[in-house]
């Protein structure tokens, strides 16, 4: 064995006379961050030598002790005590070096019909099939903190804001539902993205299959997925698998990065809405007085990272040829970074919105403002028959004369009314009211108490299903 | 009513007391572009009009007259015929100021109960999905084409490549089936993506609903929605529909860039694998005798302007809090360029395949290279019993060897081979065939003709029984 | 001219025996959006056609009327009169047609020794030297304007946030400086862009140059360039300038999306410290009452399509070998769209911000907060000897003390600031004091009124001598 | 000192009643990143203690024994003894806490008059400076290489390509020397990046300066800046000198994209134009035969990461308020990460090239397609007097005859040709020579021989006084 003889570890070192820089050595390695897959690689390997065994292609002891090796390396990787040599590339040729270290030629055979092609396609799908099930765990508490929260503030009135200013009044809890509706959807997103994984690579051999008698069926069902793949150049040359989960990642830390901007805001001095708990704050080098919201704005600035781990790997799959490309191996870092960003940043946000103190009084202050009644008298008029937009432009003189003069709408009189519109029934007072407000808004997705309180029971049904799908082990 | 009488033609200008400066009604103003949601604008502008009449809410005959006029306005846009008038800022407004001087004061009641802000989520929702209608149609055809000349071309070889360098001998058809797969897994994408906007925003008011009594079931059932939005807040503040389209979109692109980088690399001289009918191409303003792959070219290059939409708007959105800001205006325009850009680049490519003329004989001759047999020859000491790394490193250096000489590995004796690995049971000419050797890979998925022609059946039943779904009506 | 008498009207139909598909040349099409580059097109010609008749490679009666017939060209597209045909693809062809039609084959004399991808690049060029000179443009009146605005405000103090907490007072004019020294970096990055752009690629032919003996050193001076490029390959196949460009867009989009969340939220009611003119703020079609800062919202929403539009760029040009491809076409609408909203962004915040209305009183107010002053306490202990950290913290535990009881440290006696700390040399009122604070951080770069006044005047004098090398012409 | 006593070991803890959550000192962390810092920080703060010390701020003793402590700290992280806290959260806490240990509370003085705020903008800043040194040397040295290998190879001729279709005939020195001026361009944009750092943060406090006497020229001079900024709130708020590298960094990434395609294409074995080094190349776990261009594959792979860095920090940073955000944090990764891949990206890519064998008969041989000459043909046409578009037509005419027939234009006689033309003045022999073709285009920028020795030679000078100006030390 020439090429392990003249000392080049490589295991496709037969043909080459040279050896490999060591710059090249150390730009092509990637065992400093596919260590990730290390535990998926394991199965992978299992499985293959299973199959391999059973099909008669390696022979029964070779197969038991390339296993029984291919576990201890595993729960040594897993206790942190595995040796890794970057000269041995990555994460399947330290494992595969090791194994011949320990077990001698017959580590040979593990390769056997597979080629790394197929088996990193194998173990990214392994892998995001978790991570989705990672994301998916984590949108389920966060969201189970939200409804909880908003049950807890379910009468608990503030201003909804359109274009930051205060527009018309609504219960906290259907403010923080609109959030644990968007992140109901991104988990749908990684549910869909999963499903799309239900096709086992292993068996693609370098591009175009093996000439050997392997057992895809085999390999497929003993992994978990529904079936082999179709088409093996497909199997080895596409990423869009990581692509989806990548961009599924992204919306959903834009929608964290929306959260948490209001969490800045409400902790303003100007806001005043809320304060986080010490436990998810930090304080100032210089300064002595300060509290600062570093979690939030942490998951605000790390959607900017969200989506630039997604523009990476589009831009590096753009324009390639069939099939696999060492590009690919550019597929790596980007995923994992997201996944462990995504998972920090449902964690923290969670605890940050469990352990939130909230300032009734200071929204419900703000939620007093008497123009953000203004539309319930347009709609007053409207109901006496007035057409909307004549009933709207009357209402808008009305407040451009109250702001002016720092007038409270439910100051004004039938008649003081009566003078921007004849339809006006009854005094500022008499047509307007806060809590009559809310409860007025009583249509589905409306602001009523018992159309919120409905939806927390709807919300909370769903999530339980979700999580009960999601553990009973469906993808 | 003062805003109208002194000439301030914006529909909510009651409580302004300086007119807007023409410089920002420049730029605040999208109906340069957001006219394309005209036809879905007046859409759900009749179910509106139609629900306020059924509920008694305005006058069966304001709402008949109003109908009557959005048709009419409709039928105009649609002509062509319709006057835009940016001053009005937004496609709604158009209309709206359209209707109020063609049918007067009764116009004003259209708006009854809506706002824009639900008015326009609802649109983009119509738009959202037929363009993932659209993309599934174009992808539908695609993949026909894909199919039709992958039967016609069972029986071509060519080289596999892996790192742009021959690997192993494939069948055209297999190669193109990839292409097929990643299409269809897109396909999957959209329709996902559709199945996902089966709540009506409409009737979530300006964010808290309304305090009149719509129906929201109605117009939902109306425009084909499942069920009105469970949260108004979320219904106007949300743009994860639109994001899952462009990544969506943005993952198609970048498949169309691999499949036209590799039209490209083989309408070369040194590749000559194809030529696009001249149909499909375009000249040199300087070079007479230049014949251009322009079509590809152009396809991979606006994979570029797909990612660039998409990261467009995820940053546009990133750090928005509740509910509806200005910002999401710029929703519109990268999302109808990729619409129009996915559209295109489907149908030209479509036409692009199926017009091209394959060269079989340079394909053939490409995969007569006696090197890409060299993985069977492995395969073929493993079926001897040799461990597959010892069978590697000894071809590799058996390819060393032969490469450095220019040695064909069929010319090879058994006596010389087995100076390389004693295990060889036989010549060179006799352990190596090219067509032997892609029959030879039958496993699922793999290139034996068996395999291929089933996998072409298989697909033409999915592609089938998808265009039924689609065409169907379901989402 | 068997090309033009069967119809084809390319002009490099020559060798094709088939017409373009419809589909094809709606797609390969760029006139719709080139047309931007007419004027410089035309300009190009002009000096392409003088050199040629000057070096008597053509006739100089051909050259005048070319030249003649372009200028009248060029004054109908200005005009809007000049009728484009998408059939003839681009503008250059648009252009070259139209003088085939009125002058004949002399006509035909224009494009010697030129190719459409040495013509784009000049062209482009041009495009870009405007470009970064309009910018640069409204980057001073921008500027201009902030001065202004803060030395108007030179003695209005409000807070200074960090993680939008109240930090430390500082003077409104401080805080607005902040943003001009970003916008004055903004600047020199298109003037560095613009100095790089100093080589004309005219004369580079399709890739190789020219057999003629073109005088490329006139064409570059008489089109304001410092000398011909260095190597035509580069010239038709770089776009580094128009990245550049783009870049410098982004950045300063991202500047502006800054400035315009502070207008945001210094408008909400919550803040109050700002209110937009009515000239710059929009309405709510539903709501009567409310007033929008649609102006800052949208310019913060636009960095997105900043970019967006430097993503497609980057993505389309990875990986493209030498030299043209057609995926360059994708160059321009990116260019022209940042290029369009980096101007008209510009010009709307130096409307609003020149009109913007500032609450003095409620800066004041906030910036009143005792707690602001925490910093200045802990250094009047480092003036004492004590060392930093040990004043940080017992001012800390100062601060914790009344914040939790509503104390304003003001309200301290000496005694009672003792108990945290022995060195404090005064009661909390004789230490405190909001004017003193921001006079006592009298560096280089802080807070003192003679320290901005400085700055006022220093950028005063940087902005006019920027715009004196600007409109002196020197790029 | 509770906080401490209490063992909380954070430096802000003065006023905090809870300790921080155990995930959310995970999640703020960024000692396992920004230790890249360590050294520029350790700089930083021996100009800050010299300076306090100097202006009797803090007692000289002190000022020593901080100075001594953290030159060994320094020492030590070099040295990679150091031990990290992540419970410190950063690499300045671990670096003053590892002090406090050291020396006690005398350390407590190192932080006076500073804040990170403007600590961590001064290590950015020197960072930043230093980076963009190592990109021009590794962009110096990739140039040289090119250089070198475009001078020997002045007499190697080969196809240029437009559209990936052979245009015409061009010397390999040429071809290389088109990148030489793309990277050239590179190096001065960093250049001018370094010279936009020319202001010292330090000194600029939280946001607003500092009320004791610091003296910041003597800590920018100490630093190697010009002068202390001049707004403090810029300062510490700003990160587009960060933006502009990675701009800078991504634009140079992408020209190694091309030249890595090309290198990929021209290994392939259609193209056969090079060869790269065993020691640059790897190869197959399963396929004996293969070599793969993995460095350039990886190279061209990379410039999406350098996108997606750029991306990231544009993103973090839009829409943020003044001053310090914790968003900032996110500056550091993309940046890093975007150096080392920059510099290892034009270290193997200098490898790569330098080590290249290249097949000049191949290339000859490609260059010999008679096509390339077609465009000779219609300049000859033009120095007999036609018209550029006449002559344009009848040679693509006689092309289209010629490539339906397989005959080479040079076989043509002169008859043959007048079929075509009446100009002709010779047979295809006479007038059609691939030397000559190369030779006539001497034009500035052009193929001549004597143009592209005397470009070699200008590019000599040009980056040897490019290096000397960068070793001399000015930025």
């Amino acid at each position: 064995m020439a090429g392990n003889d003249s000392g080049n570890p490589k295991l496709w070192g037969g043909r080459f006379s040279e050896p490999t820089e060591a710059a090249v050595e150390r730009f092509t390695a990637s065992v400093h961050f596919d260590r990730a897959l290390a535990h998926y690689d394991i199965r992978g390997s299992l499985a293959h030598v299973a199959m391999l065994a059973r099909t008669g292609i390696i022979p029964e002891g070779d197969a038991t002790e390339i296993a029984e090796a291919l576990h201890k390396i595993g729960a040594e990787i897993e206790a942190g005590t595995f040796v890794f040599d970057p000269a041995l590339e990555d994460i399947h040729m330290n494992i595969e070096a090791c194994l011949r270290d320990r077990i001698g030629p017959a580590a040979g055979r593990l390769h056997t019909g597979r080629s790394r092609n197929d088996q990193v396609a194998t173990d990214l799908a392994l892998y995001l099939r978790d991570a989705s099930q990672a994301a998916r765990r984590g949108l389920i508490e966060l969201r189970r903190v939200l409804v909880e929260r908003a049950r807890e503030h379910l009468d608990t009135l503030l201003p909804g804001y359109t274009h930051l200013q205060r527009a018309q009044p609504v219960r906290l809890a259907h403010h923080w539902l609109a959030f644990v509706a968007m992140l109901g959807r991104d988990a749908g997103r990684f549910e869909d993205a999963a499903a799309r994984l239900s096709q086992s690579p292993l068996g693609s051999g370098a591009l175009a299959g093996s000439t050997l008698a392997l057992d895809r069926e085999d390999t497929a069902r003993n992994l978990g997925f529904e079936a082999p793949s179709h088409n093996s150049m497909d199997s080895v040359a596409s990423r869009d698998a990581a692509l989806e989960w990548l961009s599924a990642a992204a919306i959903s830390l834009v929608h964290l990065s929306r959260l948490a901007e209001e969490l800045v805001l409400w902790s303003s001095a100007e806001f005043g809405f809320v304060a986080l708990s010490d436990a998810y704050s930090t304080g100032s080098s210089l300064m002595p007085q300060k509290k600062n919201p570093d979690v939030p704005e942490l998951v605000r600035g790390k959607a900017g990272r969200g989506i630039g781990n997604l523009v990476s790997l589009l831009t590096t799959l753009k324009g390639l040829p069939l099939t696999y490309n060492r590009d690919l191996q550019e597929d790596k870092e980007p995923l994992f970074d997201s996944a462990n960003t995504l998972g920090a940043c449902l964690e923290v946000m969670a605890g940050a919105v469990a352990t939130l103190e909230v300032n009734v009084e200071r929204m419900r202050e703000a939620a007093e403002d008497p123009l953000l009644l203004a539309t319930d008298l347009a709609e007053v008029l409207v109901r006496e028959g007035v057409a909307f937009r004549e009933a709207h432009e009357a209402v808008g003189r009305l407040v451009g004369h109250c702001t002016g003069r720092g007038i409270d709408l439910r100051e004004l009189s039938r008649e003081q009314l009566t003078e921007f519109h004849p339809a006006f029934p009854g005094s500022g007072a008499e047509l307007l009211d806060l809590e009559a407000s809310v409860e007025a808004r009583n249509l589905e997705g409306g602001t009523a108490r018992v159309r919120v309180a409905a939806e927390l029971d709807r919300l909370d049904a769903e999530i339980a299903s979700e999580a009960e799908r999601l553990e009973g082990g469906a993808s």
